[in-house]
């Protein structure tokens, strides 16, 4: 994923209609909850969901989620693979093979 | 963000721990609302979050949409980009600009 | 249910930890989602989830639902039985018996 | 909340629509976080939401939350005032007065 032509569309995009104003963190991190809740609707009543519609639910996840990493600048490339290296300590694989426990369960 | 070394490193976490077969789309839905929730939490009582766990959580729902991503075997820069180019029609300039409205409001 | 004692003792719960400073109406709703997400964590990875878990969290949307019907001097008696009022007429019988599917997709 | 009349109304609007079969924990968990992200979505960008959509939305939660107790047969009323009583001991008035701290970190 080319990031930063995706970052220079979602910037022109907010800039245009002046919408920084309201994206604050706090709105932001509202924003996806939502979005990730319109994801959640496609499965709402079973496994079978319509594609197209978790495409664009998705799509709104991640702009939301990249708005907000720009307000703290953050790489975020950086930030995930830190946070895996973290999952793999607090998952280590002898423990959690083959289970989907939480860590405070293994 | 070089996305295709966090896909080969969240790849064999997972094959490591055999936690493919919990991944169904559905259950990857669930845990990108479930993460974005924690998200949330941060700004549960107001707008000042701990930059630290914002980041994590953050990490969180951008994982789990990255995997989900993989399940549907999405081109997420260009289902990103469509989307964007999609909101520039729901939300014409002149209509919205400096509007928090929604779409079918403006 | 005896909606007035519960209210009552959720009124002295808050008045004592002097809370009633942070519940405004956003952060209650803020509250709702988050409890709710953390109810369906119990459901992340499969349909068996542990009871007692679920009931402490469904514990925990309700108590939050109340304090925020309390803030707009709700009845929520009336307001549920007026949802299912207009869903009724939303979701028609013949149309929509047997069918999860949305009211405008009938 | 004379809840009997309520369950009683909600028990023979989902038996007329025989959606029964849709109604499973998992699926009324899910319900219940997208309903209360709709609810949220009233507070998107700012404290000022329009009451009505509030109140239907969080009606919409209620209701999902009284047919997920019933799946379980809660005991709602018992369930609510004894997680009350358990959150006066997570939160002793004198730890939290006057703080939204978590109890973790009290």
């Amino acid at each position: 994923m080319d990031l930063e032509s995706i970052k220079t569309e979602l910037g022109a995009f907010v800039r245009e209609r002046d919408w920084g104003q309201f994206h604050t963190p706090e709105n932001l991190a509202k924003s996806i909850s939502i979005e990730a809740s319109e994801l959640l609707e496609c499965y709402q009543w079973g496994s079978n969901a319509d594609v197209n519609q978790v495409q664009q639910e998705l799509a709104d996840v991640f702009i939301y989620c990249l708005l907000l990493g720009e307000k703290y600048n953050l790489n975020l490339e950086e930030v995930i693979l830190e946070k895996i290296e973290f999952n793999k300590q607090k998952y280590p694989v002898e423990k959690s093979r083959g289970k989907s426990d939480k860590y405070d369960r293994l």
